[in-house]
């Protein structure tokens, strides 16, 4: 299996997505890695160790792609930056099976659905990332921000292709799948919801648990929320700018006594938990689902491990053929809309 | 002045709706109040007092909407409700100025729109919650639910309608106004958004700032985010649920061992600011705005205090005759959008 590392463009990049796909290689006997980014840096982080030699490639492309960048942009003028290089050899060379990024993810997404084909079945790939739940489970959200212009069709194929991916990666059976609303009752919402609600009732191989309010996604009481990406990119930048919001002004207003420093030393080790609990790279990459081959984006924060938790959910993916069961999940529920004269 | 104050279906009715009026009478010399609700209860509430008597009226409806009931439902067979009743009251009655109410927000959203009329020009009225940022201020929020099936017209509508509630009732001189989005970037989201830009750009009498990403909704950066009613709610109860799952995850962990215990115990007085600051009933309640006569909806959880709060708006909104002012923005911003061809 070989899968193509993006080395530039995250908080602790080359280090962090070098150390990563060296953490990954001890894990992964047949793991093959080709590490994109600024050739001299990215080879001074690999060992001198002869066994590696065979398995890390390295392809130089110095250009970084910042989260300033337009993506559209970025595509067209960056050609020699990591992210649109590894995009292109992700596309061009039929021996990767996937790419790992920490780069900027408006230029990942848009560079992968005009470059890299879809699934058989797709109507458009969707990104699917996963935020931590109260109850220390995990919540997967798709889509939160590929496509703002959605179909009904979409909402379907997305609940589809996330439960595939929450059961495989993260080993949960029959995931709870809810529909993104403004209310719980099966007529809320506009007309696309209303449509959507019975559709998801219908679908076979998902278990669709009804209309989830977006106060509840941490509730620990959904697997997946299905959404269009607008409100699912509202509903997931909310959650994580609350949070970072609150714990900001929570540590701001411990400083401002002596006698509140005092207070949060005693409880220095579960504020340390917290604020652990709510970093959202220990949770994994964001995943695109419905691209013909795997992309996972890491964090912009990524470290080392953050990384190689990239590279767990990536082999996951190809070793259980997730691509494939997506294709074949597609067929079959699109019979039975056919079916349903939907 | 007359204001209609619905006492039932609010977590503390009728107690808080008529302590709440009390302190608003106290307040304002030139104020009458007519309180719907099981008339017995509502009665015990007045004091025996010669000089409240001809400014106190009551009127008998003793049924109760919940948010379990189905908002076009509960207006069809809950007509003896306090809810139903004070809209009809409202609508029917040209001495009432406003109407107050912290029961179901569904159902007085629906109500309202059905049976109370639009101001001129006004194509659909809209609900503006406010919320607190981190740097003390506040932040409304422009429709919050009111409408899923948004058209452009009517965000440049929200904008101008908000803009003018916020310096009316918040004092703000020239409100900054951002357009909820997906990014920053003008061109960015769908095409709903793309085409709001320009058009918010180019409306006289706002301070359109340009794109927010709901990631900083609690910044302090903007005054008023305007947004279709599927995201808007999405952004509030987002916003809400984390902070709310946030601190009883705390809460929770600081119960779970005497040392955390005593740590919170230090900070103890900074927590309960912290938890005052995170109470939204101390921000007021929020307004449907578009509508012929004022309606403001307290937070359900509101005290005495929290419900002379929402008078405070009522009675600014009405002395300042806003919703005269709107109409003439409307127009005002109409004339220009015919102008420049939109």
């Amino acid at each position: 299996m070989k899968i193509i590392v993006d080395c530039l463009g995250g908080d602790n990049s080359p280090a962090a997505n070098v150390g990563g796909a060296l953490k990954a290689l001890a894990r992964y006997g047949d793991l093959q890695v080709i590490l994109v980014g600024d050739e001299g840096p990215v080879k001074e982080l690999i060992p001198d160790d002869p066994a590696l030699k065979d398995r890390i490639e390295t392809v130089h492309a110095p250009g970084v792609i910042t989260g300033e960048d337009k993506p559209t942009d970025a595509i067209r003028l960056k050609k020699d930056s990591s992210l649109i290089a590894s995009i292109r050899l992700l596309r061009k060379r039929d021996d990767v099976s996937a790419l790992i990024s920490t780069g900027a993810t408006g230029a990942l997404v848009a560079a992968a659905i005009l470059r890299i084909g879809r699934i058989r079945g797709v109507r458009r790939p969707a990104f699917c990332p996963v935020l931590p739940t109260m109850n220390g489970d995990t919540v997967a959200i798709c889509d939160s921000g590929a496509d703002t212009d959605v179909a009904l069709e979409q909402l379907v194929q997305y609940a589809v292709m996330g439960s595939l991916y929450i059961s495989q990666v993260f080993g949960k059976k029959s995931p709870r799948v809810a529909l993104l609303n403004i209310g719980t009752e099966s007529e809320k919402g506009d007309d696309l919801r209303r449509r959507a609600y019975p559709l998801l009732s219908s679908t076979p191989g998902i278990n669709f648990v009804g209309n989830m309010e977006s106060r509840d996604l941490l509730s620990g009481k959904y697997d997946l929320v299905v959404c269009d990406g607008f409100s699912g990119n509202v509903l997931v930048k909310t959650t994580e700018g609350t949070a970072l919001e609150l714990l900001r002004k929570l540590k701001k207003d411990i400083f401002s006594k002596f006698r509140y420093k005092l207070g949060a030393l005693l409880m220095k080790d579960m504020f340390e938990r917290e604020k652990e609990f709510m970093n959202y790279q220990n949770y994994g990459g964001s995943v695109l689902l419905g691209a013909e081959k795997i992309i996972v984006k890491g964090h912009g924060s990524s470290d080392a491990d953050a990384v190689a938790k990239c590279f767990e959910q990536a082999v996951t993916m190809e070793k259980n053929d997730m691509n494939g069961k997506i294709a074949d999940a597609l067929r079959a529920a699109e019979g039975q809309g056919d079916n349903g004269n939907v």
